[in-house]
């Protein structure tokens, strides 16, 4: 299955929120990571100017968002239900965190459309809500002040389930144009020489100079044209001493 | 060194920002990750009734929040600047994404001050505040629609190095009450019996109707109470038979 397929097979249900401007932004977290299902219960308004105005690129996911008017009816085709809180809650299921649930909700979004289900603004989800779940995830957080907006929220899951699934590549490794070791030996002999004949290093005691800077330049893993650099501050260095 | 010693090393930079609501909501998403360490570069406008209200209950960390005129200002105390961007970059430094790079990060915040740098809305990053970076990482976002709002990305970096640093504890596993074997066995002779003299399973071939009872069972992994709720059941509804 592809990561993709995934998450296309995942919605967020916004049960009652409160704020148009909310909507909006959920429907902004969801698309910058693949998600375009978007449920609302019951909300307070909607469609509204807020909500639009907080999607910016994201009115598509607003344009198709469908409104019911119970939870029961947005879980109705889904395999699976979980109600995400950022507090742990007095309830009969077992917590479980965000990252630990994430790979077997990719996993149940194989099977069919998994439903990702937040509460209100204030209240978050009560009792009955988080009943209709068949699983309930903690996104960790402050316990001095878990308060995380509700759109911050929908980002967090989305994200972590999109990098679960794998959905978007690693940015591409560069052509570093790694100088070889020649190279680098080559700018090392040229480095003491130039130390020794400007009179920093003394050849008879020449302590542990060469070996700081061949670990100090073995971290910064050079390059090609920085060691053609180099090699040419050197040489006008040294020129500027003679 | 502790978790939240790491997170409390950590500063968040926002470089000339826009609109001071999202400096609010960056505030907000901080410290529900436990971050406090808030540096502002040339705001547009600062302070602002805008930022105080989308930061809620983090007010304290927007008090607290500096202005500095300059990038280098911001980090001359930090050991570690890491640039943020939901996109790659055409540029020197070979991108990581957020997850690859959150153990190093942490781990630098235990040798000094980190600091997490993000761009303004609309223009992220200049390549001259890149360059001041000694870091790069990227948030994997959907190719097409990489648009992370800039508290959401201050969110997502925030989680990620939260539940890295293993800020937070684990929900606890709540006191199940789990049924004991003999218990269960119990249930099942029960379910067996009033299956049987209710005529629904035929003793001489009862077929796998309680091999498959109880695989169900066994997934439901029963609690105590719950097996005195179905025996209650049972006895019920083998009463109603009666």
């Amino acid at each position: 299955m592809e990561a993709m397929e995934a998450l296309s097979r995942t919605r967020v249900v916004l049960t009652r929120p409160s704020h148009p401007g909310n909507i909006g932004a959920a429907a902004r977290a969801m698309k910058t990571m693949g998600l375009a299902d978007l449920a609302l219960v019951a909300p307070r308004h909607f469609p509204d100017p807020d909500a639009t105005a907080m999607a910016a690129g994201a009115a598509d996911v607003l344009a198709g968002a469908r409104v019911f008017s119970t939870l029961e009816a947005a879980l109705a085709d889904c395999s699976l239900a979980v109600g995400f809180s950022a507090r742990e809650r007095e309830l009969s299921h077992a917590p479980s965190t965000l990252r630990d649930a994430a790979p077997s909700l990719i996993e149940a979004a194989a099977q069919g459309t998994v439903a990702l289900v937040f509460g209100n603004e204030t209240s978050g989800l009560s009792n009955e809500e988080l009943a209709r779940c068949q699983r309930f995830v903690v996104i960790p957080s402050n316990p001095a002040y878990g308060s995380l907006n509700l759109a911050a929220a929908v980002q967090v899951v989305c994200y972590e389930l999109a990098v679960t699934a794998r959905a978007f590549a690693a940015p591409a490794a560069r052509e570093r144009g790694a100088a070889s070791v020649g190279d680098v030996e080559g700018l090392y002999a040229h480095l003491e020489i130039a130390a020794s004949s400007s009179g920093f290093l003394d050849p008879e005691k020449p302590g542990r100079f060469m070996e700081r800077m061949r670990r100090m330049f073995a971290r910064a893993r050079l390059e090609r044209q920085e060691v053609k650099l180099l090699r040419g501050l050197l040489s006008a260095l040294e020129g500027r001493k003679r």
